[in-house]
């Protein structure tokens, strides 16, 4: 069979790039090749530090060789890049490691090689950006000697319920035969494919997808502006409006990571560049950016309302990852909202049952997090941004014994939906 | 039983009050009250010129009163107001008809009564605008002689598929007991209810939904104005990303009529009050309002494209109301396009199969209709702005008989899907 001849390099191995290789390697043989000597020493011993992958799953297996040494991927026909593509600090696409993965790729490419792109990018960014790069370093002639392809991830950090089985791969290639091919191959490990009609198509279906999320999250973030300003419950308006058969339940908060709050800017940099100035698109991602503000500002000015002195006010805030349930801290805006705090001199206690260290680094600045929560009424607020599972299953009767006798209880998520005077929510 | 008593008088008879006093009419008296006499004087007849509702479903009924006499309302003593809530030309809300309505509910409020509007409006309009109507004109006092209500309308024109047996009626009232009295009257006729906790719940409920429906329909205008720039079909675009499990697939196109295109306004005019002006829920309107401009620009490029004397061009338009398959033509955005090519002097043949005048007046301008297409080449360009199933069934062949040998199609949503290159979508 066609499919056992490939032999696949997986360039990059986070989030995206070890479930596929490890799925791939039931199939045929895998290099997981990554830069980061740490990554791939833990991989070895069978360790996925963001706890996405279970140990037990990522076995020894004869199929399956993750190495920091490039010269392995000598023996694939098949590249599959799997890398970040974030933001630099003014808001461009940053394809610093697309370009490394590119040069990395193009010295092993060979006649019929396939390269296959699956990190967000823009439109036009695999055949404008990626095959110029390729086409250097391996002198091989694009369309005629090898052949490129997209098929954007739809993992889901935090998520079991959608995988392999259930969740739809779009894929393209490009030229006829190409997408087929990687239809094929892709089809070897997913159910369900879709064969978009190009690679400009697949391209742009990834970063509308999160856009769509982005802008709905910041509409209703924006109502809850709104609804605050006229004494309304954001959450009861919502689940009201849900009633109707067409209306989408998003709810208010924060929106960080490395996919919502960082794929729009990709769209809005190249329509940019082609003289349109996204309205709609940009309106949204200011609103969810604003946010921590909107949080910093009400979490105050309850501390006010009940007479509390900001000064002299000790608050715990539980949850800093970037979502629920999952270890990541980039580009976190819990985390944002902490340092806020931090700048004007509240007295934190910060804690987060998913990070396993005492101290995390974000962005040059260390953040120390308590590991017990304790069992007298030592706060007098308690700020909850990033509700865990593990948060949720705290007691409330547990959480209001820690608070002082006046207290403020900010949950911004609104999960505990307390009906006390001291409790606010977004 | 309690429901029996209730005469129900509403106020209103268009889209939304005619279904209602219909269906109520199965179960107690009503009074359909309208002020347009014609109006009355059809509906006695049998016949609703909004084509919504079956002209034999509105037979002659015993419990069911239609007149234009407000003296008739004297007997009820529920009243539901469904009158139209439309903006001004600075797009602030109108609300006229609410005025009037309440005017004239206040005249026939009697103790116990209890006055129930449908009509989209902003938060706090029910007692912040109505209420003190109602009391000055009454005499009574507000949650102590007569009782409030505010029950959205789910009428989608057009769409027989949601109808009382199918859709979640949400039901609000001005304190507990009568909250569960309007739920139980609205019971009596909708299979689902969901009681919201208060009136302002149930009027926030329903103008986001509308909100959330017009800005989801922007961005994929944005969209579409991105990738046509980049030469990339957005439909294939919106297909692909649909195959993800949340995303909600909207498409490109004019968004106009009475709900759509006006509900945001009523909610930006109430944020801007309370000092908040609103960034996402504007940049949507702003797209969809530029959607005609989009459209004429497109289509006049498209025709020098292909050297076709803009000044000579004979041009058919099909379809010219606010959405498929209905005949409603007010604040219809298609007719504004109409308009702006007939000041560029164009000359227009305009089809609408679902308006049966020969012509109609929009805004203070007359618009001719021909009413049989040509079975000869005419056209040098079509434009197909509101594709109503009529439409929809008109063969591709006959289309494109009428056209010249050199020719423009421009389908703006796109559903003939041709592949030849004189075909244009947005």
């Amino acid at each position: 069979m066609a499919k056992n001849k490939n032999i696949i390099g997986i360039v990059g191995l986070g989030y995206v790039g070890l479930p596929l290789a490890l799925e791939f390697s039931k199939k045929t043989k895998v290099i997981g090749f990554d830069l980061n000597e740490k990554r791939i020493s833990e991989l070895s011993k069978g360790l996925d530090r963001n706890s996405e992958i279970k140990n037990s799953k990522i076995k020894k297996n004869k199929n399956l060789i993750f190495s920091v040494n490039k010269n392995r991927l000598n023996s694939c026909n098949v590249f599959i890049v799997t890398v970040p593509t974030p933001i630099d600090d003014k808001n461009r696409p940053d394809l610093k490691f697309v370009k490394k993965a590119c040069e990395t790729v193009g010295v092993y490419l060979k006649k019929k090689s396939i390269f296959i792109l699956e990190s967000t990018v823009y439109p036009g960014c695999t055949e404008n950006f990626c095959v110029p790069i390729l086409e250097k370093i391996s002198k091989l002639k694009y369309n005629k000697d090898f052949f490129c392809g997209y098929s954007p991830e739809r993992i889901n950090p935090g998520d079991s319920k959608h995988n392999f089985k259930n969740i739809v791969k779009v894929t393209s290639g490009s030229n006829k035969k190409i997408s087929l091919k990687i239809d094929k191959i892709y089809k070897s490990i997913f159910k369900f494919t879709h064969k978009a009609e190009s690679i400009k198509i697949a391209e742009s279906a990834k970063v509308i997808e999160n856009i769509q999320r982005d802008l709905n999250i910041a509409l209703v973030n924006e109502l809850s502006i709104i609804l605050d300003k006229l004494k309304i419950n954001t959450n009861k308006v919502i689940e009201a409006a849900g009633t109707k058969w067409n209306f989408q339940k998003f709810f208010p908060g924060l929106v960080g990571g490395h996919c919502i709050s960082v794929d729009p800017y990709y769209l809005t940099h190249v329509a940019k560049l082609n003289k349109y100035n996204p309205k709609v698109i940009l309106a949204g991602r200011k609103i969810n950016n604003y946010m921590k503000f909107q949080v910093v500002k009400k979490f105050l000015l309850s501390i006010k309302n009940r007479k509390i002195s900001i000064k002299k006010a000790k608050i715990l805030v539980m949850g800093i990852t970037f979502k629920e349930n999952v270890s990541d801290i980039r580009n976190s805006q819990s985390i944002e909202v902490i340092k806020m705090l931090q700048r004007k001199k509240l007295k934190l206690d910060i804690y987060d049952p998913l990070i396993k260290k005492n101290t995390i680094e974000h962005n040059n600045k260390k953040i120390y997090l308590i590991k017990k929560l304790p069992k007298k009424s030592v706060y007098d607020a308690i700020l909850i941004l990033t509700p865990h599972d593990k948060i949720k299953s705290i007691p409330v009767k547990k959480i209001l014994t820690m608070c002082k006798k006046n207290f403020v209880l900010f949950d911004i998520k609104n999960y505990l939906n307390l009906k006390i005077k001291e409790y606010i929510k977004l």
